[in-house]
């Protein structure tokens, strides 16, 4: 067996060689370190997003860094609140949720976001374990509001279960519920979630991929995408009012995390193939990045 | 501070102490080694019933022994089917898992079922972790009729993830579900997974814990409950046709367990407070055990 | 092979699984801990109770507790010393150990008691080996008084022979010997030397075996056995004259461990089967406890 | 601070995606494996060259790569020969080393050669550690004629002190003298000595960087540059006369290293920046690819 | 301060220097190797000889030699059992053992001859631990013959104890008491024990310190003392009938562990200085030397 | 086979017996320490020395203590310089190290006389790997003077590279060339660099073996030859102006090891057969010992 290497293109090569010489050094910098990634449940809803993105999991995971995941689920559980005829209710404007719609949420996170999505990322490679807060109390909440029901705080992390999923070579997937000083079950937000996760962890990144590009400063002008911004920058923008609705647990989250000790957040959009990869191994990378 | 031991019985001392000569000695035969539970649907209903099966759980567990639980939940997922408009449909008598009822059992399963059995464990002592054969891709399973939709035979189990759980001072809890080549989700009979863990495990025991007080050769006559049976006795009395409905799937279980070199099975009445610890600590035992 | 369980005693049947229930969680209390157990000399006189204890001690060790022994040997030193025309000789009341009696000492405690000893316990379970002071120096001792000859005080316990017997698997059996910095042999009082040994193991309980069912507040009034006493109330009675002959050295060593860390002691009587086992496994125990 | 991502080129960004997509599974696939690099005398003559090789060697070590380095000298040694007035001898054509040229080969690879490359590598990374076939009598050599004087044949390579450096974290620089069994030195040709070392430490790749672009069919027809040969291919045209000069050792080696267990081999353009990272982490490759 | 080196004398120091070029690669020939030297009765009654030889196990020891000794004490049970009154018995001229003889004997060299050699060895430097056949049943015997009573052949060896308090770093002595299957105490031969301790041990050498130069051809013929001898040779001896006496076991033991894989035995003068380092250290050695 | 003793020589048996009394001690003493000899280029010129050195070294390492070597070669630089045509240059007396004599000097060192030394140790056993302060930028060095040239002061040494070839069995043989900060090589003095070597490892000795007896108060009056002097003595000696030339680097040397813990320092007389055993394990010693 003989072939000739007539066709090589030598700008492209150079570029590729420049590409690997760019991201190498991310390799040794980020090898051993954690990766927090949020995966949002708007992302979820599309099977191709899903698959694009246990990809990347699994190219990140392959150069030595420990990635963890966190899921978040929205969107599902309202549909199946919908359909066992659990009207959503309201006080002072905010959403409530009664112990039915903890378990109904429950149920959903648990019994049918968490397997899909840990059966997307190990059809790729079979190395996914979901785990979450109920399991050994890993995840302490307290009520955040006796009005609102079953929405948690964190409250303490106990890291050893990730540690040891880790260690063992497995990728984690952490639904997002905790548990209280009772037992009682409860919902948290999946960005807080993740942020808490990061911190615990000591992460070194924590990434939330979202249906977003990232941070407008005037959206949707989109030339004030804000490609980096200081943690005293974002906080002055948060009390300017800029945040609202999704993006708020996001901003918070991400400023709960670097005060804890990560080293960079981001926000990026899930819907772009490799994006995490983009973010991770390029200079420039890609989204909003924050950091302290 | 001073008391005076005036009132010591030393009948009952006696008793104590002959109950712990009794006992110790399976202590040391037993420490470091699996036992696999398996904990009916049934018996998960009454709440009291799960707690003291947990304390028995984590009393088991306290004294070395490998602890690993499987769950049942047939009650749960019919209640739940229903309640979502789901009516059971029969091909030839026999049920059939379509992938909508097959999406309610792995729900019900992970997301209601498996949550409250943790949740109860952990309360005695935080160092249970549920996880299920899709995570890792556990349990492989082939289809089992094509007519029966998505009811599945185990094919192999990968015991890693089980084997670092234990390794951690981790109490696994396993929900009974399986993924075919293709990732496809399937039903797997509890009785039957409890004993295909037992046998990649290498356990030392195989106890079914479920409504009934072990296997009956004449039931209901109280005299024939059978406390001790060999694996052919209990295979000549299969083929003369003595077991039907639940029980089919429970002696199948113990004979493929048992075959594969676990060295005793057990059929175990969960109602009865501790029934576990007297099975294991206890020369006579209680129940029926089934031996090779 | 089949039998038929009709003659199960239920309330036998719950009495054994209280007593499990009861005994378990000592079980993981004390693994891995330590407990000094003296057994006297007049109880080594009966084979039968030597028997007992050595069964006694095996299933303590079956549990995961690491054991170590000392024992005593008065009487047979008496017998042997008589034997060899040695008359006792005293100093104002007190008992003189000249180099000869000494002598007999060593070579009775070494030679006659250890032996018989550490031979009813290997035929138990053949895991027991005995050392002595001697052994690496391991007792240093200081002349408790000139006149009073070869009796010595210890000053410093060299642990690593025993935490290396320990460790390997062995059950120690000390002998009570000791060696000044001259290399001269002393005799040690059994009690003492046993509490030393606690209180350098950092031992959890240090159990003393003899022929008394506890401390008597007025002996021989029964009711007046006392079943637990604190350190302070056990001064106070001593600081009275309550106690004299055997019992001294026994609630002085008692002081020094508990005031050195240990967290019990205790008085038990060794003529009654498995007293051990109850002590360290009932809640209400046997004989006599003192603690801090 | 605030920057803002108006400038994001698309299309570059997807490329940089695409060829991390291609090069992350490399870096799994050979992390841990061993690599033996040869770089030829004439490519260390231009410093420039050095500097790319020593920045692609520390980026190839960075992802996990065990690098092993050999060198060469032909021209530095010509060099100092002429310089000392030593003329070269010849025999039948072929040159003959006597035994004060082998002392100038000896002193130019070790006291020249050596320290320069290894210190172009430590000014990159202060981790490259050099040593030879006398350390420790590493390489065992026998005599190749004795009519050529001191040119040695590889007989057994000793490597424990190239596995104990690559244990430490260390880039081990191998300068290729070999030691016969009365302790003589003699020169051993870079590329024969590369492939050696490629097969005794079970090396995954072999790579011999020079000045020329690879294998060509018909030299210098441009087109017949060969991308992939298979070994029966390569030994064929080796048959055939094809190979002379230094590529004849080259060839011999390739074909020794794969038989021996290489899993492939490389000639690469030591001139070309980068081509040893093109070659690893890029599907086409670069230069000539030897297969087995 | 300042002192001159005027004397040094150079004859001398050629002495020392080509002592110590003699010694030193036995060092590395044996360090981590095992010796087992039985120390006999005779000699232990000279305190002073005790004192060299303690002193010599020491300095073996420091070489990194794992030192066992086995002790005999024929003159000393003598001793005692006639103070306490018991005759000895013989049966044909044999010496027998009744139960009170063996009970003078195990208490006469567990308890006197013991612990004085391990307390001369702890003067030197306390490493030296005590142990017998009886410690965790380590040496298992069956009677030698029913009229001689309490005489065992030795059946098996148990190593761990002894390979523990070696790996601990003591120096461990062996009291030559066996244990049968009902768990009766059997006397052993000393330099028997010793013989089959080196064998289970696989130790390098086995050397027997008494109060003979060695094995004299024609005693008391000083020109016939052997100085080396292999095992055929020694047999042919034995089967000439020149042994006799307390030879008879000597000889007997070194056929067995030379044929059970000990390097060498050694018959030494025990009352001679260090004849313990010369035999070690020298190659001429000392003694009689029997090799296979 | 059997042969006599007749022929044993008391008298010399009891010396050499002494002999290895007084030097076992040291063993224990110096085992696992680490020793660093200078081996002087004068030494360096005779065949027969070198083996000798070879061989004490090789018997040094066998007792179990950590030998690092540093080799000197002023007589072998100044003769190849001579051979290249590069006369000395000198600046107020000094000599100046040019660009082109610091390459000579680093050919030479690591060319020729290192693979010299290394050869002749590994014909006695093949443990001798060579490294120098360019590998893995081992010793930093800074300029002493600019007029001078290329000699370097010892700023920092990297220990690491030394310990692990111990760590790994092997004897290092340093050659003393330094580097700078910006890759630039340099000339360090060789007693200079093992006083530093010695005090950066925590050396035990400091033995510079070169063609003197040791240090003379009045050379050449032989009677003057110090034995042994301490620090104090030897600073003062040095204020005095006694030494000069080759000898002034040693004292300097030696006075900064002994302020950096080393426990002693040597000069011992490398023509002198086994000096360096005699220095090590004998009570008097040889040469001059200097003490803090």
């Amino acid at each position: 067996m003989i072939s000739y290497g007539s066709s090589i293109d030598i700008v492209s090569m150079q570029e590729k060689a420049s590409t690997l010489v760019e991201a190498l050094p991310y390799l040794q910098k980020f090898a051993g370190r954690k990766v927090v990634v949020k995966v949002g449940g708007e992302v979820l809803k599309s099977e191709e997003m899903v698959e694009n993105i246990a990809r990347s999991l699994i190219l990140l995971r392959s150069t030595g860094i420990q990635v963890v995941v966190c899921h978040g689920g929205g969107p599902q559980i309202s549909e199946m609140s919908e359909r066992l005829g659990l009207p959503p209710r309201y006080v002072n404007g905010n959403r409530v949720t009664c112990s039915q719609t903890r378990d109904v949420m429950v149920m959903t996170m648990l019994g049918t976001i968490a397997p899909a999505l840990i059966g997307s990322i190990n059809k790729v490679l079979p190395c996914c374990v979901g785990i979450s807060g109920i399991d050994s109390n890993m995840i302490s909440v307290v009520q955040a509001d006796p009005e609102l029901g079953y929405v948690g705080l964190v409250d303490r992390v106990k890291i050893e279960p990730i540690e040891q999923l880790l260690h063992s070579g497995y990728l984690p997937v952490i639904t997002p519920i905790g548990i209280d000083s009772e037992g009682q079950l409860y919902n948290i937000n999946g960005d807080t979630c993740a942020a808490s996760l990061a911190k615990a962890l000591g992460a070194e990144k924590l990434i939330l991929l979202s249906n977003i590009e990232g941070i407008y400063e005037s959206f949707p002008n989109k030339e004030s995408l804000i490609s980096e911004i200081d943690l005293p920058t974002l906080k002055k923008l948060k009390e300017q009012g800029l945040f609202s609705g999704g993006m708020l647990p996001k901003v918070n989250g991400i400023c709960d995390a670097l005060e804890g000790g990560v080293s960079s957040a981001h926000i990026l959009d899930g819907r772009q193939p490799f994006s995490l990869l983009l973010e991770v191994f390029t200079t420039s990378g890609i989204g909003t990045m924050i950091f302290p």
